[in-house]
């Protein structure tokens, strides 16, 4: 049987976090072994909105790749690669904006969200309101079908299909395969100030390569419940972002639940819960981040990884390429 | 002294016509002396609009080769290559998009009229509208500064500059030269229904392929004077399209003039005046179809003009990709 083909990656325009762990890079741990599984360093898709810092992007390839290699992505299951490194992308993107109307990438509500939160205003780049057109090259350039994403991102994966779809029909093929979004169940991790979402750019963030003393202060400041002041007060589990990630990360559910329920009577205090937490975060961590300083020390085999990886990549790639330049007669010289 | 570098083209849509050898060919055939000239068979720019019909494309990119030789395009001295053959136009049009926004590319005056011709109403293809950014992209990646234009295609050039300069403001180098349009002196030949515009679509074109009875049949159709219908009615030389074509073939400028005065007193039939135009085209298109058949007899050697000017321009564009990817931090791998 041949193996389901998964595309997923980052832009690399930071470190990676403990929300990323728990909203995808668990997942890709365990995916790779029964997956062939692609993942993609987008700096191609960072430089849309970092077109202005590409220094940025690059020295984050190298430190998302110490991420990945940190957490247990294992290079010789899942090709890890640099997207500027294909040119069969930006080649298939090409081909595919033709098949696609500037309406319907003007409807695409993905991208409708990301342009307010970017306040581009009118100023859009061209480059931004076409890059779900980049994303279908991506998935369809490895004949992905099965792309992990967040809720959000489900749109993007129907723009890919109706491309899919349209280039099947006129080129009268079946080159490409439609794709599926995996949709994780596990719960969004919270950001240390309670927020939704942890992100870089709110700076509510926990790193995978925080060191352990600024671990401890994003733990001490997090977000619990404003109204438990004493530690005999009730207090609120709900929202409380201590126990959303004793929830995740905390393996002993039965004494989680108990401490809820000491929480919410009242006489636990925030400092025992934090230290708690802490302490486990801290065994977590700990091989996480050996493992990261020790590639950290040697960027020459990070550097080979992805240059292996890359090179597969383009390999496969290039397959599809031929494939669909073939179905365009665009096949000068076979 | 360095050559003056030029890059011009067609959609390889249709075979070439007069008006193509009135507005550009001769002037390449001119060019390629002093420089270094780029021909390119833009078959990714055709299909922005004939994506539906790719074998259209290809059949043409052939027919338009044979124009080229057949007319003196000299493949020693100018490099003709296919366009969807050298990935690093598409690679470095995927850049520029992130430096010019929706607003600017709907403004464009080229644009909006080609977009209104061509009937989209409110479906225009993304690739449509993103196509003076590949245009940006093939002139930079040869770094022409000098691209033969219609006096319509002035505003792609400007386009071409914005980027130029934005790009080198962003990424901080001189990598890319600005470009300027060399927009031809030649007045534009007619139709032969007398409309301004020779082209394919309007159905009104004398082919440079065309065979001599077609030629004829066409000459003699040609659009003179309605009001003139005996031979000795006074006639009217402006707008008759016969009196356009002898002003641009007829080398004996004096018996052209002579002519014309002769007309306007009456006394001229317009058969008179057809026959002695079939006799000027005859000798012209004459020895050009001798060679076009030729070379048509030899189809493997067309391609191999095909093959080493396009594996030229590959050098060429790659070295430019490189340049770009160094000065945007994307070279990994030095």
């Amino acid at each position: 049987m041949t193996k389901t083909i998964i595309l997923t990656g980052d832009r690399p325009t930071g470190p990676l976090h403990l929300g990323h762990y728990v909203g995808s890079l668990a997942n890709r741990i365990t995916l790779q072994d029964t997956c062939k599984q692609y993942v993609m360093l987008a700096d191609v898709q960072a430089l849309t909105d970092n077109y202005e810092n590409p220094a940025k992007v690059r020295e984050n390839v190298l430190q998302v790749t110490l991420d990945y290699l940190a957490v247990g992505i294992d290079p010789s299951k899942t090709t890890i690669f640099i997207q500027s490194m294909l040119p069969a992308i930006a080649e298939i993107t090409i081909f595919y904006l033709n098949l696609v109307t500037v309406s319907r990438l003007e409807r695409n509500p993905t991208v409708k969200t990301e342009i307010k939160q970017k306040n581009f205003g009118s100023s859009i780049p061209a480059g931004f309101l076409i890059y779900p057109v980049s994303q279908a090259a991506d998935i369809t350039a490895f004949k992905a079908t099965l792309v992990p994403v967040g809720e959000d991102q489900i749109p993007m994966i129907e723009q890919t299909n109706e491309i899919i779809r349209t280039f099947n029909r006129i080129y009268n093929c079946t080159v490409l395969p439609e794709t599926a979004a995996l949709v994780p169940k596990v719960a969004r991790l919270p950001g240390i100030d309670g927020k939704a979402k942890m992100s870089k750019s709110l700076g509510n963030a926990i790193y995978l390569s925080d060191p352990i003393d600024i671990l401890w202060q994003k733990v001490k400041s997090m977000y619990t419940d404003p109204n438990h002041i004493k530690i005999t007060d009730p207090g609120t589990v709900e929202g409380n972002v201590v126990f959303s990630y004793l929830d995740v990360f905390d393996q002993n559910h039965a004494e989680v639940t108990a401490l809820k329920e000491q929480y919410q009577r009242g006489g636990l205090g925030d400092m025992t819960l934090k230290k708690r937490l802490m302490e486990i975060l801290e065994t977590f961590l700990t091989p996480i981040q050996m493992r990261r300083n020790s590639f950290a020390q040697d960027p020459a085999y990070c550097m080979k990884i992805l240059d292996e990886g890359t090179h597969k990549a383009r390999q496969t790639t290039e397959e599809t390429l031929k494939q669909i330049k073939s179905v365009m007669h665009l096949d000068y010289f076979k």
